[in-house]
């Protein structure tokens, strides 16, 4: 006899009873053929936690779209920058970053919230639009920023509503009464997503390693393609690098990115069957 | 000399201050003819959380009340459920689960959100309300879900808002120049809650264990009069169990069961005469 | 070659990757004619945490503002006070305690939100609101409540939106495109904050003690000159103190004051160069 | 052959198609053991409009219940008064107001919104509240503020919310499928209010005149019981009036009182079947 | 010389100084393969108001596409009724009155909000979302619903907010400064809306009026087709007509319709080239 | 003997009793060294309405303020225009069309809203700062649009919110229980506005109207300094005109401007001693 007991009083009661229950992750970084979805609240989170996972996925046939919150047309020093010109940069140089990383800019979704605004959206409206981007991918796996793992973890402006915004989405497309309008004149089915994986995890939070030793010049260049974001671009904007300056910068990241055991690695916590905690 | 010192006050030094005060909660389940008021997120968390504590206290002519902010209309896999029936068979299965424990179905009292949207209610509004029925009521203990020690523990749709939230209505209770109205047009006195029991409790944070004993095939039935929360009924609706399935399910979660020092067991954080942390 | 990067992009990336960076603390209590904001969500936060710290500051030259969210017109006990004189009370009482420290009282700002009902404001004008503030002074240090170092720490009404505010103002006054026309209609330049001291920390967050033995009287003189936050002003206001009460009451609060090897100590979290995590 | 058709088709229809259609209302004054409910922005508005009206309902046996969104805690010039006591004052007029006219405080139902703040109100939840009243207390006549015979009229704080709201409510209190929560958790039917008449009416929308001879001198008592609404209450606080000051005024008011074919009358525009427009 | 001055200024200054501007309109029901969108509140006012019209549109080739803010999930009487179970009816009914007049079902949208809830939903976020299908569709005529000539018109739930956020939408569509990332991201350039034909206006109002006696029989199939909009189904839910009833209805209807000059009509309130008044 | 009586009861009683009062209005533009605030919805609503008056009464040595509400950054067809420029644009534009009024540069207040966002601020806090403002000016006059005479008038993005909020601040401004911290804390005293004159009035509820035959060349001149609201700068932006298309446009403003008796004449609506209607 094999009875699945329904995950939501197990969970429920998980929280409070002794649970012999642990997560059996699928090996993320093997997957091939899947839908992955990420969610990132700017255009480069993505990139800098997820760049050597998303470029090893990518090789492997998998379908990958990126969702982003914001627009980012907030983030320079440069006096002369305007916020539509930044918005423009920053979304070519995510184009480039997913480029590099091997996926079409078709595949780049901008949810078109202005940077640093994201909290002040309407909670509901966001969960709701989320909920039907779940539904029409029915993703395999989805990527997205951790709430953290028993707290809520964030106070930065736009982390916090991309983190927990996503793991509401994820809880309501799952369930049909949710915003039913959605089956009723969309014809979308609820959808539980089987694998979740969260980046921007603490060292203490994390428990799945990716080695991204294959990838890790693609990461870094994927990572530099996001000019405006580093020096000397963010202070005044140039389209490109000094070559000098790129490679001291390449060197100095290089010798600080994280390893485990030796190697180059991204670091998640992986979310199996229970939502919560 | 008996100087009382402003809770207030110390309470905020304290954070800062070293401090020699350490709580001297009273023996829960040893309480008689008290009020107690439980709130809960959702028609069962209550149950699933604090049947045990909950038959223990009502057998001793506890004057007990359950307020619930949801009715829960949202969490069922099968496809021909509406919210419309299932916000029904939740009231039904709380009705049943009470009665289980020992409390009337009168003093089971809904605030009518609809699962799921606790989130984006007008959280002003939410705290006059709660405020209101605690100076109403005037309990002894209320017993909520814990919003965490330290930090601001959830992240789960419904759970935070609601733990949140009782807890600044036990503090705006306090007060009378909280939303004066309820003294002048209700003649509401303020009321300061002499303790708080706090469930959904993380194993670090938890500071009290209630044995449950001898109650607890109440407490197995109680959980399993949600019926509609469990596999199979959450997938294809039915009102009750097959035996045979019933049964396997009560072995195993009796064998998941938390247990302190060989006794069944329910977990709380006890706060007493501080609000604060 | 001395290339500084983005603290932008180093900081995220610092998130998820191994960091050799290490804040290097300017000793706060040893600055001189600086411009020091102080965050406050109640006229009393501000001394019981950093009262013996300002002291020590406003020896030293220094120009400290005192910005308070809050009128502190509701935490009273007794039945006849109303709002509207709790207010003047809590105003005048805060005018005592910066006099004492040595803050003039044209020096305290008031930011006119009612008591427990910061979290309703509107969040996005108040970060509006108060990144105003830091462009207008330029602040070389911000004093503010501690967010958590990691996690969401405040369940407390006005607490919360108070700790959370400031950093997000002080993140936000360091980009011009935030509240672009801030700079547009008053002249305002962006300003990053060279240094933020929080203050309400837990033990283990805590990073930085000032050592207030010398101004330890005046700390205890201006706590108490907020009559109406202690008994037995807080139950039936009295403007003043019997004199053996608050010399019992001084004892009480001198044994129970946080010391660190053997001396009287305010702790502070110091977030340097970063603004996350 | 009867067919009703539906009162929505043919109302919408209505507004586009020539409409035979006439309102046949039962004559107001003289209706009998009725429930009768007045929703009010403020205690004086009910007083003001239709206390003649009320006073002949109240002597033929009526059931009438007042609701009064706000507690007009706000409109006084006299420097000294505090909102507290302004609340207490203008609660203790409406009940003489109320007592005058005959009916008893019992039945004078405070939402306790402060003066000037409904506005602000989320209008979601003052629906659902006023159409739970609705719900439970079934009236045969709902009188309010007129919304307008065909456009929003009000620009006036508080008056405008009122009359949009009553008339909200009015509508979904009619659908069973409108919160239903109402129907679940309290067991309340949908309710069709059969006939409302709208006061503070402009001349060119008034289609319907109260005599109130007979209780004139009744309604200028109430009116006057307002004490603190008038001259010289307002600016300088006193419970009671100076006869010759009352006397002056009573004549002055009389002077202006309206008056249609010789006779003092209360006008409303009565609203019968169709709820629009 | 051909100057074309700015319609924005013009159009304030023609508000306060003498014009000698007069719209132009072109004739509507003569149109030929333009872009037509109508905007409506619930799935039945689009053929109340406007069925006759449309049927003539869409005989010449006419790209008409229907939006529809709400589901129209509460106005039934029938207590067996569900939203659910309303809402899929009122889909089927409003594709079966299209299918009538001549337009295919997939040029139906839904925006997917609950009947009676439009009102509660964020207006910045509505604004933007219709003003992207405004710049998608690049309409040649936008049909609406009547937000009043000079004066707010509505105070009925949905009316209200679909009339003036239809308006504002066109007004943002206009300017690319509105909403940019839409043309950032979604590469939509700002489109200034040519003709703008609004319903369910007062007699007053009306300044064109479409003769629909060759497609009369075609609207009040369409208006029929509605089948639980009207009697006896709105009581009792039916999915079709007893043919006696629906004759008897026919007949009152035709007897009722609108007619100018002897000839069946729809009215409209045209506005031109100005947004305003 | 004489006593006034309330303007709050007289003026609620005058909505439905027979009225004898009618408001005396001062003569607007005789007005000598008055304080008079104008309040604007964008930089150039106050030039195309009053610029004659305005320059009338600056000629009589009255000390007047403008507050704009937003920075009207969103109004230009030039696709190169970006937001940040345009509102630097504006500002000059409103600058020059003061300077040439006779009002200098440094009595221009901008609230620093967005363009087209102003609907969407949080009424209350727009409220809070304008009465504020009112409270702190004490003005003689105030001009503000007219939010309509018996009905609201907008359904025009900013322009609505801004008529209603300035008359809600009047009304707040005059009782010192509104926003109360504002005495406390900033030591102004409640101020009630004896005379309101409102633009943008329609043609049947003006009742005042002044001369501006003497500054009508100065009016004509503010107007055209806001040279990027006008064609062609409005769709491809110069900082000048051509001569011949100014001196073109300055002919057929001129032979449209409003006219009365013979006279150029901006038209206003006074309201006097009574805020409603």
């Amino acid at each position: 006899m094999n009875i699945r007991h329904s995950s939501r009083a197990v969970m429920m009661m998980a929280l409070v009873w002794a649970s012999g229950l642990t997560a059996q992750p699928i090996q993320l970084e093997k997957l091939e053929k899947k839908t992955i979805l990420l969610f990132s609240p700017h255009p480069d989170d993505d990139t800098f936690c997820c760049a050597g996972t998303l470029a090893l996925l990518a090789k492997r046939a998998n379908n990958i779209h990126i969702f982003i919150y914001t627009n980012d047309d907030k983030g320079s020093y440069d006096p002369e920058m305007t916020s539509e010109r930044l918005g423009r940069i920053r979304k070519a140089e995510e184009e480039e970053a997913c480029r590099i990383v091997g996926i079409p800019k078709e595949n780049i979704h901008w949810l078109q919230f202005h940077d640093g605004m994201l909290e002040y959206a309407s909670p509901r409206d966001l969960v709701e639009q989320v909920t039907k981007i779940i539904r029409a991918y029915r993703p395999d796996v989805v990527l997205s920023i951790d709430p953290g793992s028993e707290y809520v973890r964030w106070h930065k402006t736009d982390h916090r509503m991309s983190a927990n915004n996503t793991m509401d989405a994820i809880r309501a497309a799952e369930w049909h009464l949710y915003f039913p309008n959605q089956r009723l004149h969309d014809g979308l089915a609820p959808w539980k997503v089987p694998m979740e994986a969260l980046f921007y995890v603490t060292p203490k939070d994390a428990n799945y390693w990716v080695n991204v030793d294959d990838v890790f010049d693609v990461k870094l260049a994927a990572s530099l393609a996001h000019v405006s974001q580093w020096e000397p671009a963010i202070r005044k904007y140039r389209v490109d690098w000094d070559p000098k300056e790129l490679d001291a910068l390449k060197q100095k990241l290089k010798a600080r990115a994280p390893k485990k055991d030796g190697h180059f690695v991204e670091a998640f916590r992986i979310r199996g069957r229970f939502n919560q905690p």
